[in-house]
């Protein structure tokens, strides 16, 4: 467990900064997340300042939670600058399945931008699977089927990235390496955005160690923990969100070792 | 005061999907205080994805408070299509009569769209009440009067929907009933987007319940006593505003029976 | 120090409106703080209406944290606007030397519109002072400088204002006196919006009192006040926010005098 209780220090030592592209329910959350954990967020929607703020970020975080013309526009661009330039981009596609808009943002995305991390849940990687596949299966067989191991698997060889699928026990594949997390709380799903801040915790990861999956697993277990304990001393959303909080600024390797709960197969 | 309560359990057994169309200030407020009453946020400005949402949204509510063109555009949109679709839309006319470029758009809403709920502060209701009848009385004349039940009568009969007036205490009616009810505390409104939130609560109710005069009595009321233990137990507008949401999150018919003070007539 | 107490007692009873184009990663943060200190905020975005929003504001605030093209035409329109009739602006560039565009917007910002205060951090301030002397000195000789108050002097002269440059120990100067404010704490620095948070302050201040350098102060000291006892108080960033927020509301004269720390040169 240690290799990823050391993610935590590397995120506090080297405070990458992380441009986030990301919806206006949860922008604030994903800003305080970010900075609970040691690195420095910038939010931006700014065509024209694009490069500049992805020469000195260490991370870009596309998040299409509130996607509309002018940000659909946005970030296809952003994420072909950071890649030229070698910067980590992470992808949190909201609601891939729910419209049709999203879809086609998602798969521009995918077609135009290279991944280090997709991470949704297990209905948002579905559907990220069923739309390349259509014609012989269809999204919604895809998502009656429980074979998420398979297709997040699939999906990490065929992007060359790390595909994380949360629920209610999280996946994080490589396409090689499996990790299965079993921290959390139903609580999470109350308060808004904790998958957004997740996408964010995962973001500065990314831009402290290039070890993306060790990055997005050690992640996905901080914000189960924080889960837990809101669970634990909270009294509805607005408790549960501070403690979420909270509970991430106070992170450290020893309170990470002692909680975390995750098997690699 | 069953009828009243039981409108919480049934938001609660249909965690009705409730599509908002709201403000930049507090639309994460609105996402968390959806939840906190056990339905379930969409928040889109979307154009191209607006019939895709509202096919499975249970209700739709409309908050103008950071109207922009662009915005102008898609909440009569979005408004029409949600009639066509039988779903019940509400409007939450934020400083309706504030400036000119509001009263048009609030016009050009009553004009276009169907409404199941008009909510608003006792100046935002008899803004819309002096726009229809500028020719006679004028905006300050109205505003000056202090016959808020007639006028809230009025507008129920002609646009057949439910009006709600908050105020020191709020009134309902669907034209025929008025029901009042005195809860709530001076605190809440020294917290940004109490108001708003009311409306997504609203929203939630007539997601869940046809009987839209019911569902919004309930909903002020439970925001009403969200206020009161704000005034209790907290020290400032930072914890009111969490207090406030864990309340609504606790809320239950027992709690709603102990703390509701709610008059019909 | 009386005559700083004092500033938050004419908040508290002329409740001035204080409209703010700000960013959204910060905007209910900036709307909360308003509140909390007595004062009203308007949020808007719509250049329709900025003409009757400005004609019943007391002060404007403009943020330039997540702007954008729309953004840009809008703040330089609001500024000349809330100039001609003669009410306070208040500019917090933030970023201002970050970026390209950032840089542009400022320039030309300072070029069209008077300012009452401009309040950034130190990098901030010196980005402005670089701009104007890009000839003989550039932006990155500036940045290593530590000549801050002399800086902040020239600019307070030159746009004949009160310069806030924030840091370690804030500094205040309407080009002659010269104040320093010793309280804060670094806990501010992981609340994201404690700046924004201060500009919406500083504006509450502009909209009660004609005398803007002593505004200036008394609301940085408050901000520094709040940010000591969240850090006595709080667990992290998630309570330290709600601290910072409840201390605001609480300010009153007397606990001004028992905490402030402000010297004036």
């Amino acid at each position: 467990m240690n290799n990823f209780a050391k993610v935590i220090s590397e995120i506090r030592e080297k405070k990458p900064i992380v441009y986030q592209i990301t919806n206006t329910v949860t922008i604030n959350d994903c800003a305080n997340v970010t900075l609970a954990i040691g690195a420095s967020p910038i939010m931006s929607f700014c065509e024209d300042e694009l490069e500049d703020v992805l020469s000195f970020a260490s991370a870009l975080v596309i998040n299409i939670g509130t996607m509309d013309k002018s940000m659909r526009k946005i970030v296809v661009k952003a994420g072909k600058i950071a890649n030229k330039l070698g910067k980590p981009v992470i992808l949190d596609p909201v609601g891939a399945g729910a419209t049709q808009a999203r879809k086609e943002l998602v798969e521009k995305l995918l077609e135009k931008v290279k991944f280090a991390v997709i991470k949704g849940n297990v209905a948002e990687i579905k559907a990220i699977y069923g739309m390349k596949n259509e014609s012989n299966r269809g999204v919604d067989s895809v998502e009656s089927s429980d074979n998420i191991e398979e297709i997040a698997k699939e999906l990490a060889i065929k992007y060359n990235c790390v595909i994380a699928a949360t629920g209610k026990v999280d996946l994080v594949t490589d396409g090689k390496r499996v990790a299965k997390i079993e921290n959390g709380d139903i609580v999470l799903g109350s308060v808004t955005g904790t998958g957004c801040m997740t996408g964010a915790l995962i973001g500065s990861a990314c831009g402290a160690t290039e070890d993306y999956f060790t990055g997005a697993i050690t992640m996905i277990s901080t914000m189960g923990i924080a889960g837990e304990k809101a669970k634990l001393q909270g009294n509805g959303n607005g408790s549960f969100r501070q403690i979420i909080m909270d509970t991430v600024y106070q992170m450290n390797e020893e309170e990470f070792l002692n909680s975390a709960k995750i098997r690699v197969e």
